[in-house]
């Protein structure tokens, strides 16, 4: 589909068949909406458009019609303080609904991009990276199971000015119009040829844009109920069924390529050690003064030695500045949403070090030995962790990965040797 | 005890004597944090004192003598926005670690009243106050089973000087002094005539203080060391038990009171509630930009309605300002901590509207009729909620409670009618 906008206006309706199809839909939606408690399923509903579309006013619809204690909204301002140290995704990441459960996103992650670029404050490059960020952010949560459902509300320009006036003239609706939405108006043009590319650019199949006629006051708010209840019901009649993909092992032999046998002569480590730590302690106080974050990733055997790596590590630093995040099994409030949502809860502020003892790394190796993920998880799990990675760096976020290696020999006589030494 | 400081100073000690009881007490540690694993006491090492006493060096060897993944450092600077925009405690409860965990709590509850204070920005009042909260804040954690150990390292005068000039005089150690530092050195006597009144109100046997001579360099870490370990040494030989308390109910009986015959005519209570709901709605508007928070309680018999009215509240309000918390079975999170943990984790921004269905209430309702409390328990729970509350409508949020009646007839009505109706 090659143009978006402008859209089919809504048929007209009586009130007599508004009154019918409200009353069957709110029915619907608290009947579906129970029936997804019991799902795996989380539902995104996102709403995007034009200034004065209605998006307010359909969350609030909603929020009225369906069962408050299962819905909630994530609405989103100007970046806080400690939204803004972290990567731009973070917030959203953060409020994730968890499963069964509808969350209904307001200015959420389209709105700073597509602000951003009408007002001339991104350029092409910027604004399509950020677009396909978010395809592959919706794509991730889409893969692991969510039902993600965009609505566009849209309004001519003629319209727009119209719906302005109307809600500037009321007082109770008065503080809905922000200066910034006249602003945008003379920017009207500029706007709809963003959108226009925003559409085409993040409409999947995971995650397809609905276009709404914004201007029929109710009856946009009843199609958007109406597209929800049948999504949900489509939703609810199939469990999705991925096709298993396939997985090509890399060639590469690094590990088998690693020396085993390098000796380090112990007055030697003993200067080296104390050298690299008074270091790392300077550079630690460096980095928080210049805000720069890192994280440090260590995985790799059993009995390896990651416990004592990491422990050498820290033992300088200022505790106040870093914090460690051992790995375990994951808390019920973990396993409710994607499985990378227990490491971005954990991203430090700007400044501060976080050092991760196991990792996301888990999903593609413990995670798929045991077979707590599928094959189609722990494949695509290749994708993700490096879209998440990508985040970080981007962000300004310094990212070092350990992986500490050791013999299956050298491991087998560790294992002997703890046996002996209860504290291990 | 009349007078706290000065403190005794610690004996000398050869090095082989030193270096023998460091090796002791860290084997005595791993071992006790990892039978201290397997309880229900989470642990929390709270340090103060004189600058340059050794708080921060001690919190660093305790980081590398005890195994850093059943360990985190709570330390605190300036309140960020959202901190700040919450009760005072709440960036503490937020941080609780878990049970079997142990925290290490660096400028924690005490720094800022005893800074406020010393520096003349608050009175006595004012302090005994905040000192009273934080006795009552300590009280509530070990009732619930949290071992709890202050460290007050001391200086003299004339040691701190010293101390202060030896660290700024060290490149790796200058970041340590920071100018309010050399201020407080001239504020010495007041400083100590504060610290000798805190820690005469806040040492109870739930928490005790431990005042330590500060000016011994490796001696007084290994004093904290050995402490901790018979704490928990202490602590894991004798699981706590309390005697079961009396409770007295009380005689009022506010709900026999109530006249259960009132009326409401159709076209009046459509009339009031239209013109409650948008009155509803400037109010939310006045208070979000004035930063006021508002609480609100639901509590009542099942079918006695909380849910109707619940969403009729909050059905005119603007869904980017309120939350609505209802209140379930505690997540697995939530479990591993003190039961008000998981209402002060949704405490809101500065104003914004926050609606419990269900609430702290089911402490001293469902917990206690289910047995999921003991009786010491919910009758504690008295207690712990109106300093709770007291918590809330001090640091400026309006709280408001309402309890929903209706007649043990009406409740078996309604009850019959539900079965009818499966939305329901």
């Amino acid at each position: 589909m090659s143009s978006w906008l402008p859209v089919k206006p809504l048929p007209g309706l009586s009130k007599r068949e508004y009154k019918d199809r409200v009353g069957a839909v709110r029915m619907r939606l608290l009947r579906l909406q129970h029936d997804l408690l019991q799902t795996d399923t989380p539902v995104l509903v996102v709403f995007g458009g034009v200034d004065g579309g209605g998006k307010h006013e359909t969350v609030n619809l909603l929020n009225a019609w369906l069962d408050p204690r299962y819905l909630s909204t994530l609405a989103y301002g100007e970046a806080s303080q400690e939204e803004a140290e972290r990567p731009r995704m973070w917030r959203f990441w953060r409020d994730l609904p968890v499963r069964g459960r509808i969350g209904l996103v307001l200015s959420g992650w389209y709105s700073q991009p597509l602000v951003e670029y009408a007002r001339h404050r991104s350029d092409d490059a910027r604004f399509n990276h950020q677009l396909k960020q978010i395809a592959q952010f919706e794509r991730m949560l889409s893969d692991d199971g969510a039902l993600i459902l965009k609505f566009w509300m849209h309004l001519t320009a003629r319209q727009q000015h119209q719906r302005l006036r109307n809600l500037a003239e009321d007082p109770l609706t008065l503080w809905q119009v922000r200066p910034r939405d006249w602003e945008h108006l003379h920017l009207y043009e500029r706007f709809v040829e963003a959108s226009q590319h925003l559409l085409e650019k993040t409409h999947g199949k995971h995650a397809q844009w609905r276009v709404i006629d914004g201007s029929q006051e109710k009856l946009r708010e009843l199609c958007v109920a109406e597209s929800l209840a049948d999504a949900l019901e489509k939703r609810l009649a199939n469990s999705v069924r991925a096709a298993t993909p396939r997985f090509r092992p890399s060639q590469a032999k690094r590990l088998a390529q690693l020396d085993l046998e390098q000796q380090l002569d112990k007055e030697e480590y003993k200067t080296r050690l104390a050298h690299a730590q008074a270091r790392l302690l300077r550079l630690q106080k460096t980095a928080f003064h210049c805000g720069r974050s890192t994280l440090l990733v260590f995985e790799g055997w059993d009995a390896a030695g990651k416990g004592g790596a990491i422990r050498r590590l820290i033992q300088p630093l200022d505790a106040r500045q870093y914090k460690l995040i051992p790995i375990a099994a994951p808390t019920d409030e973990e396993l409710a949403r994607h499985y990378l949502w227990r490491f971005w809860r954990h991203l430090p502020r700007a400044g501060n070090l976080c050092v991760f003892d196991r990792s996301w790394y888990g999903r593609v190796l413990v995670e798929r030995i045991e077979g707590f993920a599928s094959k189609t998880e722990w494949v695509r799990g290749y994708d993700e962790i490096n879209a998440f990675e990508e985040e970080l760096t981007e962000s300004g976020i310094r990212l070092l990965k350990f992986w500490i290696h050791i013999s299956n020999e050298e491991q087998l006589a560790r294992f002997e040797s703890r046996k002996l030494d209860p504290l291990k």
